[in-house]
């Protein structure tokens, strides 16, 4: 089978008119555009071309409104809030990002909160254009109720990905995004594919009993990270991503939508810091006494989170994406057929 | 042999004394009582009196400014800085906690940095007087580089505990407070005493290997919980509860002592959150939200955390504080002794 190579902006160009072609409004294609290709640039397939097709079911739907115009406010508080008004969250985060920067110049620490939105993002693209910005950031949200809290016997948290960023100058930023969950869904997906069984302790099965077996695992529920701790993490997720921002949790984000194969309605909570104005003359630059902590890190054979992702981002921009036949003939199909190539 | 019960208010009084004994200000001494009363309170042994010892030990070593009068620094940002002058942490938290409930009532959220502390605390006591006001809390630390990055060979990182709590209308808070290493240092020493091997995946040896020896994880390193993203918060708390707030690292923390048995000196970071004001009439009163989640926790068997502190809080208010003949061994010797009685 052919591969086939596109420049970043090719391929940006062409998920934007895919997005363009099924109804969502210019603002809602190129935002969503970039999120995707971006992932797809590095190598993220879980956040790449592959998501495309869920946000279509989710446009055809009806479960999102195509041509939303995000709405923010900004008062004397250290909270920026951008409402999403039912639109996806990508542009109702670049809507409220240079807000939150200027709130951050101004008082060292501020908030963004995103309200009502159809959630399609990988929150280190967010965090990116914090770094990108010499902030420091934090980011967090609630997903779909598929995750027992440890000592329980059934869904009631999200997979609850949790997001952090520092900016280093001259280089890629330190970014680590991972979901509170020991697996994601899509892993699970996976193992049941191949018919292989899942490692111990990822999932319970329907009746709460510890499972192995990757269908009885997603007819149950996933168990959090690191036990109490993970599951203790992605509690305070719940509650400050989204009961605090007077969004829905995962069991109501759930709820709502009846369908775990739709993109999820909820919130968000972004948290940014300036780290000059937190230091404040105290202990020398901080990002210089950073750089000897990575590179304490690196000098022990550890990695720095997102290495991958940043090594396949050097190598994309030089040479370009490729891929698939198959990858290729689908992105064909959705840009010919829009919404009609969608079951 | 006989056990002793003080009420709360005389083992307050009591281990006031010994401090005050010790050298201690009485702002110290009554900081340090509050927190070490309360920990043996709520049966938490391992910030309980057996720490009294400890803290002796680092004022003889010359290693805490027995009398540091904490300067509190509070500007237009959201950033209450409180410097405790090498004194211990608990007077400098006490003394910037209303300015930082003050600066989130204006602002919805605010930090508050704490610089140069000898650090011996619980956090889930910080937490609580924030909770106690209404607020939601998070607070983090670095330690001792004693912990390996995942992936790694060496000790880098510290214990860093990470703490949150949420406010509960009539009861007592929803709390976590842990550490981000598998274990506590403490618990391997019990392995080592009991001549027993640890589980898989606590520690690395010397020479950065894995083993279940607790002898060899003591002279070698422990490991993060949660595998690499457990790895990421400790990494994370280093950056901004070291770093970003100008403070020692947990390395830069164990190179300034030398030893593992003083309390270490470092900083703290605190946020706060006003959840009226970051709910801001969305999704109804968030803390009534809140208990719908508290209760689908408990609803399915798993534990809220915290849960056996309160418990055993309710117990020693209603029947005070049980100590063993050797504990009051211990407490008469020390206050009679003073730092004499201190190797």
């Amino acid at each position: 089978m052919t591969k086939t190579t596109f420049t970043i902006q090719e391929l940006t160009a062409l998920v934007t008119e895919i997005f363009a072609g099924a109804g969502l409004s210019t603002l809602h294609a190129e935002a969503l555009a970039q999120v995707i290709t971006s992932a797809e640039r590095d190598a993220c397939k879980s956040h790449g071309i592959y998501r495309i097709e869920g946000c279509l079911r989710t446009i055809k739907a009806g479960k999102v409104v195509a041509d939303a115009e995000p709405v923010m406010t900004v008062d004397n508080s250290a909270i920026v809030r951008v409402d999403a008004l039912g639109g996806f969250s990508s542009a109702a985060f670049e809507m409220g990002v240079s807000a939150l920067a200027s709130r951050v110049s101004d008082l060292g620490i501020a908030a963004l909160v995103l309200n009502n939105c159809t959630h399609f993002s990988a929150l280190w693209h967010e965090i990116e254009l914090l770094t990108d910005r010499g902030l420091v950031g934090m980011a967090m949200c609630p997903s779909y109720a598929c995750v027992a809290p440890t000592g329980g016997s059934e869904a009631l948290l999200g997979t609850n990905p949790f997001a952090f960023g520092w900016p280093r100058a001259g280089g890629d930023p330190y970014i680590f995004d991972f979901a509170t969950s020991v697996a994601a869904r899509g892993e699970i997906e996976l193992y049941r594919q191949a018919g292989k069984p899942l490692p111990e302790g990822w999932a319970i099965d329907a009746t709460g009993n510890p499972t192995t077996d990757p269908s009885a695992a997603l007819a149950g529920a996933m168990l959090p990270f690191g036990a109490h701790k993970g599951s203790a993490i992605s509690t305070m997720i719940e509650l400050i991503a989204g009961i605090m921002i007077g969004d829905a949790t995962s069991v109501e984000s759930l709820a709502a939508l009846g369908s775990m194969t739709l993109a999820p309605t909820h919130g968000e909570l972004i948290l940014a810091f300036d780290p000059a104005r937190f230091a404040a003359g105290h202990g020398g630059d901080p990002l210089q006494r950073a750089e000897k902590l990575f590179e304490a890190i690196l000098g022990q054979g550890a990695r720095l989170p997102s290495q991958r992702r940043f090594t396949a981002r050097a190598n994309a921009v030089t040479n370009g994406i490729t891929l698939s036949a198959d990858e290729v003939e689908v992105l064909n199909r959705l840009h010919s057929g829009g919404l009609s190539a969608i079951d």
